[in-house]
């Protein structure tokens, strides 16, 4: 029953100033609102649509920039991994190790990112029921951590669509572990361009707000201060200018229904 | 940006005293939040899963009933009405007629609804994507009348199976008309039951508190004093008992919604 | 185990010459393969997108096309009802008449139609599992009518998409009655094009010729001589000139899977 | 237009003497109706739906049970890996290496695998659209490979369910490369025991029949002597002492298919 937890940042890590300038920004929108914040961004975009996709800048340099945005941000920060034997070095870093949709079903990542000890989200896969990720928390379970986020990132809904199922939120919820919306990745229309995804950005904070409503523990929200120019998901990231207005606005909802809560 | 408009009832009209009973305790609970309230009552049920099951009172009884409900409760009264040549005589009696989701696209009931000037609420079709909506409206506009209603009730998700697409609601906005949310139909599991349908009544309100959140201006949801012995849609309507609690907690969603109205 | 029913005509019917060159191309093309032939053609098409889509020749004048070509060709001939009362007028006429996939569920309508005696088309809507189609047939047979096929015409796949699913072929085929597979609507976009549905024409062949593979009675496609030109259904009609070389396929895999049949 | 490639095998490879009992059961079975084949076993299931799932021999183990296969029968030999670093020591054994659908953006992947040099069959992913393959090709053949497969295995339809959609064999055929359908997989209930998958083995003839009639290259079959008691994918797999059959009767419609070349 904590406030909102807003886990924003750009999709990809750019360089230590943008990373500084988005988390200082972000810092400074939650804490005028009461909501906590967690840093977000990826060091490889490793399923790009197309090969021509920028992949972003490793993971040497990666974890510099968010061990920067650490020290001089003093927030939390969270990345995404695909390969076990990145966990232990990542961890070093991250307070968050985030597991992809589509490889959320892979054993080996989740026992590696487990093993850690550092608390692992989960994304739950565009072809997963909500009710068959209690499988995937057993997995991570069974090595010991159980500091364990869900996430809730659109399901599969014909082709290059998603669709979000509110009922995700409470299903997941029920495993006792804190439940996430990605506002982001549940308005993406993947392939949609082709050679990359499309994205309905004007229906992210629809999506944040319908959740938050829910008693939800945290948002996830990808943001850049010129997303048509963003190297990744540009279509869907929200600008950096008006994140401040989302997050008051998510924080009255937060607090309203974690005043009156749902009992599924 | 009137406060909530609540459209409660039973599934199927079961008597005058039963009807009357529904409205009367419904009245007061949205009188004492400030909701508007409208009661809804079925008198043919002309699309049963299968043969058995109850079909309802009948038109002509069905409308002594709403007629007595109107003048009891003082509230308007919808229904749903399946052939054309029912409107007319429907339009008597009853404020706001429902055209059912499977008939969305039937143009003569469109065009025969529209003319008897009453108040239009059509539920999209679980085979409709929301932005071919305004064909349907384009329908009913066609006969001069421009008192319309837009409802979601979910969308075909898989076999026996229905999702509610939170994008619907902005998307259907975009009409200018009024958007309801149906909480009932859109955890019905049609078919699910072999001879019936079956359903989740624990997450309609989960459906309903965030669509509400959304700033929309209605919520449909049956309800009956004995879900599990109703004619119909037992699976999915919530007890009587425990309406007035959650109006009072949508009205309290609906006020921070419209206090701050998302723009899509 | 009877060889191939071909049910086949235009979307709309025109008048009682262009019936009447469709129905004898298509005798001519069936008789020399050893297909067997139903003409189709639709007097009224009662749920078009928008209202600006053409309706058709209405009943009277549908009708008495439709029995032009019966004399004329010799053929049995099918056309959809969408009222219970057009049932009786429709039946003087007609061999079989067709529910359309939207109406499958509405009782009034099954019952009208079976108590004409009548060969009834159910399609099977776009909402509905194959394994519900039991309670549908129930509906029909309660009139002692037990001359039914059923259609599979696409399932809804998210928005403005259908698919088509193999399994409801020996699925429905479980019920004992012939099944057909509708190689023209399963091929459409349901609104696909704004005011109207757009369609892959070039994909009707591919779904014909799977499903004949499995064994089935009878296979429904829609043709024209002109579909860019034709009133409907035009982006998902085959050129009426390919229709022989198709039948001529199809009647090859027929006696093939009809020599093997699959048991499921 | 080579006769049918038939690529089957038991899902789990157990030991050198049951995979070569396997291999050389289905090498007669082929060889006795022209088909050619490809034997199927995989040494890791790294995404089994929960953790008491039976992973397999592991690779070092496994590719021994294969390079026995090869020697022994004298067939290609076929399996699935999931991470980079294993492709090299893979394809020192493997003729063709396949990429689980789960896994077919992942760029990293696709690129060790391709810089083998081996076949690359590519499953594609529940999530992906068939139009979206061409970007999955185009990463392999940037290591300038071009001996690649594409297989349809199912797309999410709703929970726990996926549905075939024979639209996308033609589809990704318009790449040029040979496409094969798995008629296993697609007839798997994902996660649809709880602990498990589950599946539907009466259907998966279904769709390999129906495919096969398309004129497809190659379709993908798991077999087993004792499928309800094999360690992973029994409900979905096809007794062993039916796949005589099976595949003498996909040959007769392979051989009617490739005749008649479909056009679209």
């Amino acid at each position: 029953d904590r406030p909102l937890l807003v886990i924003a940042g750009p999709c990809q890590l750019e360089s230590v100033d943008h990373a500084q300038m988005i988390a200082g920004r972000m810092a400074e929108d939650c804490a005028a609102t009461g909501a906590q914040f967690v840093f977000k961004g990826s060091y490889d975009k490793a399923n790009r649509t197309s090969l021509g996709g920028k992949r972003g800048l490793g993971m040497d340099e990666g974890l510099k920039v968010l061990q920067s945005v650490k020290q001089a941000i003093g927030c939390p920060v969270l990345t995404d991994i695909h390969a076990p034997d990145h966990c232990a070095t990542v961890a070093e870093v991250c307070d968050v190790m985030q597991i992809p949709a589509f490889l959320c079903r892979q054993t080996d990542l989740l026992l590696a990112a487990g093993e850690t000890g550092a608390v692992i989200n989960v994304k739950k896969g565009q072809f997963l029921a909500p009710w068959d990720m209690p499988n995937v928390v057993a997995k991570i379970e069974s090595t010991g951590n159980k500091r364990i986020l869900l996430t809730e990132r659109g399901a599969s809904f014909g082709y290059n669509t998603l669709v979000a199922d509110m009922r995700s939120l409470p299903t997941m919820a029920r495993t006792g572990y804190p439940v996430v919306m990605d506002a982001t990745h549940s308005v993406q229309q993947p392939g949609g361009q082709g050679g990359s995804s499309g994205g309905q950005r004007e229906f992210a904070p629809v999506m944040a707000r319908a959740a938050v409503s829910l008693g939800i523990a945290a948002v996830f929200i990808e943001t850049h201060e010129d997303p048509d120019n963003a190297p990744s998901d540009g279509p869907n990231m929200i600008p950096l200018d008006r994140m401040g207005a989302l997050v008051k606005s998510l924080i009255a909802f937060d607090a309203l229904a974690k005043a009156d809560p749902l009992r599924v």
